[in-house]
């Protein structure tokens, strides 16, 4: 399943459009996207039955944030050696988890208005909570993820590593954390567990 | 004015006892109090008449937490330079802003189970924020705070210092954010500037 908002509208991206989620649910879900991850079990036994309903256009340029609520981000730092090695520090032997406060997330096609010119960028993949998750053995860790999307991290790199050391002021400027535009679910991927990210800069 | 979540209610606190928010505002408002910040200067209107309404009684035993689910939260560590001389650390020139992630938050009378021995404590003042403050002067700080409130704020050290050093995570264990009982808006105290904080432990 591929999820979107379209305009401020909950929209399941089928083959020739989309199919407006509170429409084809005659309300029962949408049209705000972030409610539906509230009740994800529900809205993924409605959403099978979603391709025989009448499709809408799609306008990519109207796809905004799938999540624009969360109740809490956590972000994985220094998650890779090469990424270490390149920032100059060590691989934690603990996850280096800090937070991108969720004022900062905005839709994937944001103009982002730059505080300084020490503004560093990095693509990630964002991983969706859909269930409850608490003391979750690794090997259990996808069944509890609703989906994955696309994220762009920037940071300020002088007040990231100025405001004591602790990561997440610097990285959530307003407008910071760029979103979307399509949650997945990771029965759409061959592998969830082997993903390519690329970040193309200026084409 | 007093504000407390009576047992999953939005409540006034009065002299005598509470006032019933849903119940004397005819259901314009409440009984979920973290909705009444998403309208705070109507709420605040509607509560100063709210005297007139008859009060119920109010047991303290079933206080909850008056914030359940913020949308960020802004955690300013090594704040005062006696607190800086006790952790061993530098006064840092920028604040060390990193975040309780919000599901630890839980109620003032919570019992919280421990996840070793090496979890410590620190009372907070916790500072309600009720209208958008974005790029907002020193001076002005004060009229973007709906209230204030008490908090616990637990940390295990040696998850919060081994996690590259970032904070956030050694601080959220499930039930490591205890706040309430009250929220007090800034007009029932003499000086918001000028507030004594006490722990007592083992009474």
């Amino acid at each position: 399943m591929r999820l979107a908002d379209h305009d401020g509208r909950a929209t399941l991206l089928v083959e020739d459009g989309g199919v407006d989620v509170a429409t084809a649910s005659d309300g029962r879900f949408g049209p705000d996207i972030q409610a539906l991850y509230d009740e994800w079990p529900a809205f993924l036994e409605f959403a099978e039955g979603a391709g025989a309903f009448p499709s809408v256009a799609v306008d990519e340029a109207r796809l905004r944030n799938p999540v624009p609520r969360p109740r809490q981000v956590f972000a994985i730092g220094l998650n890779y050696r090469a990424h270490a090695a390149e920032s100059g520090m060590e691989v934690p032997s603990t996850p280096a988890t800090f937070t991108k406060f969720p004022a900062c997330l905005t839709g994937p096609g944001a103009e982002v208005a730059l505080p300084s010119g020490n503004v560093d960028w990095e693509v990630e993949l964002v991983a969706v909570i859909g269930t409850r998750a608490d003391r979750v053995a690794e090997a259990d860790g996808w069944a509890h993820v609703a989906g994955i999307t696309v994220g762009q991290d920037l940071s300020e790199r002088v007040v990231q590593l100025a405001a004591g050391g602790q990561f997440s002021l610097g990285k959530s400027y307003r407008g910071f954390g760029p979103m979307g535009p399509v949650l997945v679910t990771p029965d759409e991927v061959d592998d969830p567990d082997d993903l390519a990210l690329g970040c193309a800069l200026d084409g």
